[in-house]
């Protein structure tokens, strides 16, 4: 793929006006490559090459830019242009285009759209933006039970032409509920006469409903290995399909917001770099807010032990590596677990596992890390550099992490699972919260320690 | 779907011993869901079970199951059942297995496997783990450029049976090069007569090579909206395909592993409750005491300053929340950037842009971070609280907020790209030095101020 020396010919044609020769590149080229190649172009090359694309290949190639420069473009399309560009998209992709466009440009594609397309964009459009309903495909093709293998492939030829695809044909009853599908593979393998009642596959059929969570769509997808999977109504009518390539999408989306949202961001469907400074700033805020407030719990037990600090200074320069130590425990627990939830790897009821299996892994790395710390606490800094450390200092140090490293694990695996619980997401609560209670914690831990060892 | 009661019934039919409903029931079932309720079978269930299913999806409910699991039943088998479970596996299959199954299992295995797929399976195994080759299935169809769509059809009847997908056909020449691709859907449309060369796709045909990263592989059918890639040697030959299933596993087991580096866990495959306690330590204690040793550095600089702290005492209270806001400021940037390059959003070329973006964002986050902190500072621990603050020490406070965000926000987004850029792992540079980098600045910063504005 030497997408490289392809892109810089097309951007040096296009600064030297030789569209007879780009239209002849373009039309060999696949759809997403002479997309990437758009973003790269001037604003106001774009709207002269996509009218050298063959009508197919545009939609294609509309389908795969950005928001920002289809809105550009639909503004530089004649109203004819537009409702050629509309009549060759499949029906989600228009949907998506009407949900992501200002309601001027929507009003405006609704207006050019042939009364089948407005009818199905609606339906679509209808339904809440995390459901099946809006990721599904309206177009697809049903068979009756009663038709012969060769009256099937007939009906394909007519009606297949423009749909997504024809790799499953799904069956349905005169009240449209989905009773059977059938492999394009069973198709060609049977014979001309066969009845597709008779072939068709009707037990154990995977589907899902239109309000369904889309994210248990993708899921889905993934158990079952599918390409495809039919959508239906409340009544089990079948309405639609979702393909694999918008699963993906949607299993990509989902992992990025579980990441931004582990990482303390308001998640956002734009790409970093199509997102302004302001929605950027806007995403981070309320969470920093949010952990520099909570974090004025640590401040105050810290005063409140200021006489402990101020007999004996030294410990104040261990507070940070006993607070992070802690807080890396923890997110490490919580981490593991969130991700585990995505993945339907762990569920609540496995809590009483989780629990015992952190403990186990909280104590070894507690013991490793106070011995380490208690080696390199009492040898290092008192007889290498000279500190005035003490015995039962390097104690105290130990013993905190100990049973910080404990109650952090603890707290960041049983988080999550109890928010997932009560309904609210485990990735959002875990943030915040675990960093606010183990910060918390391992202060107490070490005050506690200590005052009782050290009888400060 | 109503799975619970499904899985309830075949386990209470199992404890009652009736065999012939389990066999009923099962047979109307999909392989995945068998999979579920065979891992929470007793062990010595499990072979007598697996008896009771049909040859072709016996083996299927096989591949979905966990890999102890798959061990067990293997060692239950006699040799025809192995020989017979294999002989139904799709070769990318049944060279996941040879994978992840102990060496005398694996030796067992390739005893009791057909000549052809003993020699496919070899083939596999001869790639790097992480290679597009790895993951490939070598059973596809191939047709010829100068063959009838009728005799095509035919070839496809013959020999597409035990085929993983048939929904794309590939034109090989003589030498096996990949000439063209057919889809089943141009063959259903095109004439019995008509002749494959006129009707395949010639040009911009997408193929990844063996050894090309099974991540880029994946990020390919992203990319192009595919269900399936062909995977030709570096003489671009033919060898094999690569089907979206592979390619959905591969999308979510990066996103997990960038997930778990930024957390600073080595990566598994394994899911969690199927490792050991002493496994997952063994992931996680290398990076705690990682980051347990470079805190000593804000051990070091906290100790440097002893007296400034001495001094003032209350400024010790600080410290928590300045380093936290330090920390959590970095760790936005970063796990954006990370999962921006991971998606393909953000490369080296674009670091200006990210920095820039950065900047404008930290000097609207730090100085709304500044400014509350300013107020709760000195309004509430001061006027309510009654603290010992004075304006000066406010202005410390603020001051160090807005520098310190700035600068984490900065290493924040330029290391990852750094990283990449000299060859690292963006996700695993990301978490300890960043980290690191940032507390220590953060420190340095206040006392700096500190002693510039106080005069310590």
């Amino acid at each position: 793929m030497e997408k490289m020396t392809l892109k810089d010919t097309v951007l040096k044609l296009t600064a030297d006006k030789k569209y007879k020769a780009i239209r002849e590149v373009m039309s060999v080229m696949n759809a997403f490559d002479i997309a990437e190649i758009f973003e790269q172009l001037p604003d106001n090359k774009r709207p002269v090459l996509f009218r050298l694309l063959p009508k197919e290949l545009a939609a294609d190639v509309f389908v795969e830019l950005e928001d920002d420069i289809k809105e550009e473009l639909i503004k530089s399309f004649s109203d004819s242009e537009l409702a050629a560009v509309i009549d060759e998209l499949y029906v989600d992709d228009a949907a998506d285009l009407a949900e992501e466009m200002p309601a001027n440009v929507v009003r405006r594609i609704l207006r050019h759209a042939s009364p089948d397309m407005r009818k199905m964009i609606n339906e679509i459009l209808r339904y809440p933006d995390d459901s099946a309903g809006s990721i599904m495909n309206t177009e697809y093709i049903s068979l009756r039970a009663t038709m012969s293998v060769e009256h099937a492939v007939a009906h394909i030829r007519k009606t297949g032409f423009d749909k997504e695809t024809i790799n499953t044909l799904y069956v349905i009853d005169k009240g449209r509920h989905l009773i059977g599908v059938v492999s394009i593979r069973a198709l060609l393998f049977a014979a001309p006469q066969d009845i597709i009642e008779d072939i068709m596959d009707t037990h154990s059929i995977i589907f899902v409903n239109t309000l369904d969570d889309k994210e248990n769509v993708a899921m889905t997808f993934e158990k079952y290995n599918l390409t495809e999977l039919p959508v239906t109504d409340t009544e089990k009518r079948l309405v639609g399909i979702v393909t694999v390539d918008d699963a993906i999408d949607v299993l990509q989306e989902e992992a990025t917001e579980d990441i931004e949202k582990m990482a303390a961001i308001t998640p956002s469907d734009k790409p970093y770099l199509k997102t302004s400074a302001a929605e950027t700033f806007a995403k981070r805020i309320p969470w920093l807010m949010l952990l520099m407030i909570s974090a004025t719990f640590t401040g105050i037990i810290i005063s409140h032990f200021e006489s402990s600090l101020g007999a004996l200074p030294i410990l104040t320069a261990f507070i940070p590596m006993l607070m992070d130590t802690g807080g890396n425990s923890g997110s490490q627990a919580s981490v593991t677990v969130i991700r585990g939830i995505s993945l339907g790897d762990i569920r609540f009821r496995d809590i009483l596992r989780v629990i015992s299996k952190e403990l186990r892994v909280a104590l070894m790395c507690g013991a490793v890390l106070a011995v380490t710390a208690f080696a390199k606490v009492y040898l290092i800094d008192k007889f290498i550099m000279g500190k005035e450390i003490t015995l039962l200092i390097a104690c105290v140090i130990s013993a905190t992490l100990l049973v910080t490293v404990v109650i952090a694990k603890i707290v960041g695996c049983s988080l999550p699972l109890l928010a997932k619980k009560i309904g609210f997401d485990p990735a959002v609560m875990a943030s915040p919260f675990i960093t606010t209670i183990v910060d918390a914690f391992s202060l107490l831990i070490y005050f506690w320690f200590a005052n009782m060892i050290l009888k400060l």
